[in-house]
């Protein structure tokens, strides 16, 4: 292990580039599943261009077929969260021998997904804090941030789990590759935190078709509204986030670069988008912990039906 | 006045022909005040298409200048609220020399701009239930519906009003000419009644492009929702429609021929849409009475954000 931790990446958009590509320019073993950018990832390798420096990798591990991965002690799951009624299949090859099953998407709990695909003792998860877009085939431009808050799956009604032995083993071995890995003790308090920026920027970029800056200039009121009630709902699910959680991701959102949401890329793309992990879940946590969502529940209702 | 009484008609769009074209069939003396169409009905006339039967009107009384129109009993304000401040000028003809304005508008109190003109002794608003669309100049095709909920302002803190003498001429002389008006006693209960589906069907076919029949068919439980705190809003500021009235509009929808708002055909054209009026009043007039509309409240920031 003294040579870095080896990592299978399941999913080749914007963020599954991002990760994949920075640990595999530091040199670690990395295999891509891919399905549509395989042949054009195997002739002309990845292309990044980041605010931090564009680069390009060649002789990339591309797989087309997951149970054919080699096994890793890492797999990271950077699919949408639509794909994950089809974990099974994806994590099959990668995952046969152990190893660890990180899940890099949004929601409030995709782990659950991993959990009943590999049991709860093998999974991660973590929010990306990234604006990074896919431009084309193994290319993606990252534009700002790069935060990956991440820990060990906390199943509902577990104690926090704390940074283990091997929380801290990944964060270590993702910070030498330069990717700014956080460890958190508790990983439902990150999602709930990232879920103040998507509840409000994804389902209004979306339902009124604006970008973060137009959100931000002509309907500020309103995403503060969304925020507020998401840190109310965290609060009813044991989560304290408090009223900094909102002022810093109004900060943050003024000093970003203006931004499509990946549900607003989505939604001009035609593909599905992730209604259910972002809206659904915090939904129904927040009926089941007796909290009032009436404004996040009438996103969740107009993006249901948009989702066709 | 055994002629019946005489009107000018403000606005010839799809209420606006709809109700006049209807008094001048009768044999009324009706002036329309027109801007675009104005040529174009001199020469052409109005031509309905309805339901009840086809008609077209020859020779009618077309005015390009308000301040022209001779002055008249009734004067029917049909134009959309997004146009009531320029209602001094509008009315400065027709009401020369008296004569009630009636405020054929959506909204909760677009009375209250007519008042500041003519006073509020003068003043009469009514609700159309009315599938109507413009089709071209001096033309418009009637769907479906055609009530006309109408009765005496009643300014802020007044009592009920009444069906007033006046109020049952004015039912008597629309009724003549086959209009289904319908004398109420009070119009602040008519005007709730009316946004009890004018907020979600009206916002909602903005915000989710979408007709009234799709918005029944997968969304019912979110137009719903809103219907309901319409109602709780309504109580709060002293009108009790009960839960008929939500079931009431819902059965009239699902028999209605599939219909975009009025609001929509707005938005679909480019042109302001009546926020204010169907929103942003029942929002302060909630607000003011103590209660809580966060979905109102939600779908009118939206609108707003939208409507530039």
């Amino acid at each position: 292990m003294s040579e870095g931790l080896s990592y299978a990446i399941i999913g080749s958009g914007a963020v599954g580039i991002y990760h994949g590509g920075l640990l595999a320019r530091a040199g670690r073993t990395v295999h891509f599943l891919m399905r549509s950018d395989a042949h054009h990832v195997r002739e002309h390798g990845l292309k990044v261009e980041s605010k931090d420096g564009d680069y390009h990798l060649h002789d990339v591990n591309v797989w087309q077929d997951p149970a054919a991965i080699p096994p890793v002690d890492v797999t990271v799951v950077a699919v949408k969260t639509t794909a994950n009624d089809q974990l099974r299949q994806l994590l099959c090859g990668a995952t046969r021998d152990g190893g660890v099953v990180l899940m890099a998407q949004n929601g409030l709990d995709p782990e659950a997904a991993a959990a009943a695909v590999v049991g709860p003792e093998r999974v991660y998860g973590g929010g990306y804090f990234l604006c990074s877009n896919k431009v084309g085939p193994g290319h993606i431009a990252h534009l700002d941030y790069g935060t990956l808050a991440f820990g060990k799956y906390r199943p509902p009604g577990a104690p926090e789990q704390g940074i283990t032995e091997m929380v801290q083993r990944l964060e270590d071995d993702m910070r030498a590759a330069k990717i700014d890995a956080r460890a958190v003790e508790n990983l439902p308090a990150a999602r709930w935190k990232k879920l103040v920026w998507n509840i409000p920027f994804n389902g209004l970029s979306v339902v009124l078709d604006a970008a973060t800056d137009e959100l931000l200039e002509r309907a500020e009121p309103l995403v503060r509204s969304l925020m507020r009630e998401t840190v109310a709902a965290a609060r009813a699910c044991g989560t304290e986030l408090g009223d900094e959680a909102i002022e810093g991701m109004i900060a943050h959102t003024r000093k970003m670069t203006p931004y499509d949401s990946s549900m607003r890329l989505d939604w001009k793309a035609g593909r599905p988008m992730e209604v259910e992990a972002i809206f659904g879940q915090p939904v129904r946590a927040a009926a089941a912990a007796g909290a009032d969502v009436p404004r996040i529940e009438m996103l969740y209702r107009q993006l249901t039906y948009l989702n066709r």
